[in-house]
């Protein structure tokens, strides 16, 4: 018997019937068939999103959407503002280095997050900035910016705002509009519970007017203008991987069932019952500013993070994820999104404990699981 | 009782198996489970696609495919020649303009296939290009040129050949490498039996020359230099949508047991039937230089193609494709890809015979049939 247990920062757990739905019989794309659940899956996308904005639908990685919006976002003369505390805030910088667009990479220290008036200083010192594009989540390093005063700040400077929510929408509490985001990102293998394959964006009102007259964007597959166009007929203008969209729409009834509202909670809770657990066994969770939808741990003198996660995987079945770049070695991480609960977080914190047991860590046996076990009573 | 019968020239029809497999439970794509069934597909992908060369997995359209062809192998000074007879050698010419590339668009007569000997004096007239992209089978106008002889002049003159073989690899006789193909592009969702969302392309060691010493490409998610950095490792730059290539992998076994020259015949006998069984009640074959992998049958005087459409689809849950741009209300088209037999294919003109019946076009009712099942006895 060998369960598969995902507690990667994604791809994240599939409900089954999300995954027996997309093996149902199945249309052409360009059909009512097709344009129904599109529709569908788009306005829960907006609810999921916090957003009135349009959503768009790209088949492709989070990558591929994210650069359509730096793509479309920056004509000549635009000047944009990243923050990089971590692999994919680095991503960010890079793709625009590599359409040429100016860009001012931003180095923080990984585990850590941007203070806020930092990038309220920045924007003053700098008034060509354009754009800020920051990551809510940085899933390397499990950290969590404050994107609330930092959207404060970028609108009241009037920036445009692009966000990788990519693991934060559907796990974190996340209010797009409220929070004056111009362009929030996000894929599907996280929070949204379906397999990889798709990546989504909203685009606000503000940003299509830059869009749009950004005539001289290389880019034609991951082309917004043309994905606009076709969104407006709930259509798409190539392609879609239109199996995982149906999927989605399946997934995002699970998800608007429990209630947008209950799943951060449940979320918060997984991520404190995983930080409060591992501290019990003598860990130390790395970040300085954490997320709930993924934690990072460091890996404790004298131990191997692959012994660690081999043990996870070898005897469990949980498939956890290391560290990225420089912390290749010194973190292991596990996911709090997609289909997992309290209990299955309650499985992967006892299997932590019998993996390092073996490997000779010395602790209480028993004081994590007991620490998760007080987290949940009083917070739910 | 409604049966859906997928007829489109893509997405085909999938076998359950395949769907069933993608259906089933699943590991993060960083693993050894993941590696090990894409280095098996792409091995079975180089056999359909008959290339020794590396061959690139990137999730999202063939559209995504050609792209990162195009973008990879134009560094500036390049020029390139397309040819356009339908609505995708048109797209490859409007991918390059998008990226500034240099772009001779040949435009020729839709439904005819470029001469050969056409190419040969366009080389010689014009020394500045670089390489030649061409639409193997157009799928718009079901129309096939003579890939072999335009890939030995290509190969003589010392140009790049690229290939748009997106309804061709899997359904008709293509030998890549014996014919000089450089780069050859192929789809998910036509011959290769899966749901949309993943395209394909082979890529020679001329072709890598290029494409690795070309500095200034944009792409960052079509990026080929990524792909085949992680390609080695049976990886990829970005999240795939993995469970496709799963399917994909499966999908594979069941075209390969068929074996490669069995489904090429199956596919050309299939597309005789039905142009066969089209002339034998009164209708007209709209190409000048059919493939087999699409039928496009012109829509006889005093109906519309909507209610023939329809008429397929309401009675039937056959899907069928329309005509694009000016020849849409002029013609429609019945696949021959993917996993469908003889036998489907009788359906579908038995089907066809009935609506045209119904709506008052004049033939001998069974004519279709007739001509069809004699196709099968003497070819099969």
């Amino acid at each position: 018997m060998k369960k598969i247990r995902l507690f990667t920062p994604g791809p994240c757990a599939v409900p089954e019937e999300v995954l027996l739905e997309m093996a149902r019989p199945f249309e052409h794309h360009r059909t009512d068939w097709f344009k129904g659940f599109m529709k569908e899956a788009t306005t829960k996308l907006q609810e999921v999103m916090q957003t009135k904005n349009d959503v768009i639908t790209i088949t492709g990685s989070g990558t591929a959407a994210a650069e359509a919006a730096i793509v479309g976002c920056h004509p000549p003369g635009s000047k944009m503002l990243t923050v990089e505390g971590g692999k994919f805030g680095q991503r960010w910088g890079e793709i625009a280095e590599q359409y040429g667009i100016n860009v001012h990479r931003h180095e923080i220290e990984w585990g850590t997050a941007v203070e806020p008036q930092w990038i309220a200083d920045y924007l003053k010192q700098d008034p060509e900035i354009t754009s800020v594009m920051l990551t809510h989540s940085e899933t390397s390093t499990a950290t969590l910016c404050d994107l609330e005063a930092i959207g404060q700040i970028v609108n009241a400077a009037g920036k445009l705002f692009l966000v990788d929510g990519i693991t934060s929408i559907g796990a974190l509490p996340v209010k797009s509009d409220d929070w004056g985001v111009d362009v929030m990102i996000t894929g599907a293998q996280k929070s949204l519970m379906i397999p990889p394959g798709l990546g989504f964006l909203s685009v606000s009102e503000r940003a299509w007017s830059v869009i749009e007259n950004n005539k001289s964007q290389p880019a034609y597959y991951l082309n917004l203008i043309k994905a606009r166009k076709s969104g407006a007929k709930n259509d798409t203008p190539f392609t879609p991987a239109h199996l995982l969209i149906r999927g989605l729409n399946k997934a995002l009834d699970i998800l608007l069932e429990e209630g947008l509202e209950n799943v951060w909670k449940r979320v918060a809770v997984m991520a404190a019952a995983t930080r409060g657990a591992g501290e019990a066994i003598g860990l130390t969770v790395f970040s300085k500013r954490p997320s709930d939808s993924v934690t990072a741990l460091t890996c404790p003198a004298g131990l191997k993070v692959p012994d660690i996660r081999n043990g996870l995987k070898e005897r469990f079945g949980i498939q956890s994820a290391g560290g990225q770049e420089h912390l290749k070695g010194k973190i292991f991480r596990l996911g709090h999104m997609g289909y997992v609960d309290e209990m299955d977080t309650m499985v992967a914190i006892a299997a932590l404990e019998q993996v390092l047991y073996k490997l000779g860590h010395k602790f209480e046996l028993g004081a994590g699981v007991t620490a998760a076990q007080k987290v949940f009573a009083e917070r739910l």
